[in-house]
């Protein structure tokens, strides 16, 4: 089954105790695709400037990103410009600059409409929401925000989550939107409004995953709980994307799978988890564009051995 | 076989978002001593003062711990008084008065020196060596320590890391020990001191466990790994004493199974981590004094189901 996400396409300038990388090649939506092109065709929904570089849409086609609804647009491409320090688990944000992205309204085929496979990654809730009145037939809507719109549009944050199958969010967000410090409270604060599925991404952490579709064993009532640690990587580059990859090997492999059981939503998880453990091993997009099924499954065979017992 | 732990036996006086509770039992040795009980004896090495409530000794002679070696002093028992707020991961210190503490010297029975399972819990890295230095045979030591040794006698405690074969740290303890942010760094780093196993702990996170006896899949050269992310808890009490809890449960598994084979450490670890899981459920001791193997085995079998893959 295809995949259409909705997102950003970024230019990134990126600073790490590794080195530092100018105008590189970014965004939710592109992070996304790298990892979920893996498994099934992925239409991207996102908007660039005029300054974009040929070079990256060359580069993201070649990939085989779809590229039918990216929107070329006057003005300059949404920039982000961030480093990190020490563990390298906190972005720390030095510039945002919107650009065309203050004024983007997605645009999509008569036939990109028909796909089941939705990502709203990360943009304004309402950008999300317009995306999704586009779309006829949702089979599995999965939804990322962060936590400037859980702040500034809150109310339409909530709206759009009524709507979605799994809301995707770091434990930051999870607790800010829920109010909730301890996480498997968060997650059931946030399932009461509406998603099936609560996905909450620990970083270097690991993930905690709540579905209704678990057996009962753990939490009485709505939630219920799988964990996996992340893979244990030693040398990270850059985190940048870490989040939008694992979302795009989740996705991509429910995709794939074309069912939510328990055993493929498990397998799902894993897949993501090692998808961003080969993004932080380099700048940008430069490790994951040159990922292959065959990297991704030897590697779940070792993380099969660092944590099964 | 027996275990011998030296560590603390303390009157804690915690505040968290649950409630309070003045001069509650504590101490890094009760709290390993609790759950360890539950696999093997438990000798424990550790001093008291006069104020010390002649209940508690009753207590944990009840649970059956081996309190030969408790040394009653003239003086106050060491005292610490804490909280916690939010998500309860970090204990803030209100108050320490170290009392009949800061003249400990173990004194154990000739029959203990020959114990093969020895834990030197949290006391002064001069504490644990002078114990260490009265044992016979040891045949598994462990070993953990805390910022405040770190800081203030860095070298005592290097100089002990060559003598143990497992040292357990949480995790911010392991990078200020090594200086390195990257905990896999961090862990070899602390494997070249000495210890042949690294066990490090991340609270509500789960652990990171390096061993020489792992296959090495991961990393080359020295410590392989294995993660297991914590027992998901909904309502944490009082965490104070988990990571003693879980060095109880580890410790004692490993004395119960008489091998350090890899399947056996593995277990060991799970059995750590859900014990330590039991320990946050209540205030101090009040959950782990009423555990029994059963409940320990009981849990496992759900946490299992939300982790296996």
């Amino acid at each position: 089954m295809s995949i259409i996400v909705l997102g950003t396409v970024a230019l990134d300038t990126v600073k790490t105790p590794c080195g530092k990388r100018k105008n590189i090649l970014g965004g939710s939506a592109a992070h996304f695709a790298m990892a979920a092109r893996l498994f099934t065709d992925v239409n991207l929904s996102a908007i660039i400037g005029s300054d974009f570089p040929k070079a990256y849409i060359d580069f993201l086609r070649r990939k085989g990103v779809i590229l039918t609804s990216l929107i070329k647009a006057k003005g300059n491409t949404f920039k982000w410009e961030g480093r990190y320090q020490g563990d390298l688990n906190t972005a720390f944000t030095l510039k945002t600059e919107l650009g065309v992205l203050s004024a983007f309204r997605p645009v999509i085929s008569k036939e990109q409409r028909n796909i089941k496979y939705i990502f709203l990654a990360n943009v304004d809730p309402d950008i999300q929401r317009h995306l999704l009145e586009k779309m006829h037939s949702p089979g599995l809507v999965g939804l990322d925000s962060m936590n400037y719109w859980i702040n500034h549009k809150r109310n339409s944050l909530l709206r759009l989550l009524k709507r979605v199958d799994i809301y995707v969010a770091n434990d930051q967000e999870a607790r800010s939107l829920s109010g909730e410090s301890n996480l498997i409270q968060a997650a059931k604060y946030l399932y009461r409004q509406g998603p099936k599925m609560i996905l909450i991404k620990k970083g270097e952490n690991g993930v905690l995953f709540f579905s209704d579709k678990f057996t009962p064993h753990l939490t009485k009532g709505a939630g219920f709980i799988f964990s996996l640690p992340a893979y244990p990587v030693e040398k990270v580059i850059d985190p940048t994307g870490a989040g939008d990859t694992f979302a795009g090997g989740f996705m991509g492999y429910l995709a794939k799978a074309k069912n939510t059981s328990e055993a493929t939503l498990k397998k799902a998880l894993v897949y993501g988890t090692v998808a961003a453990s080969f993004n932080v091993e380099a700048f940008g997009l430069e490790r994951t564009s040159q990922l292959t099924l065959k990297d991704l499954e030897r590697r779940i065979s070792e993380f099969r051995k660092c944590t099964l017992f």
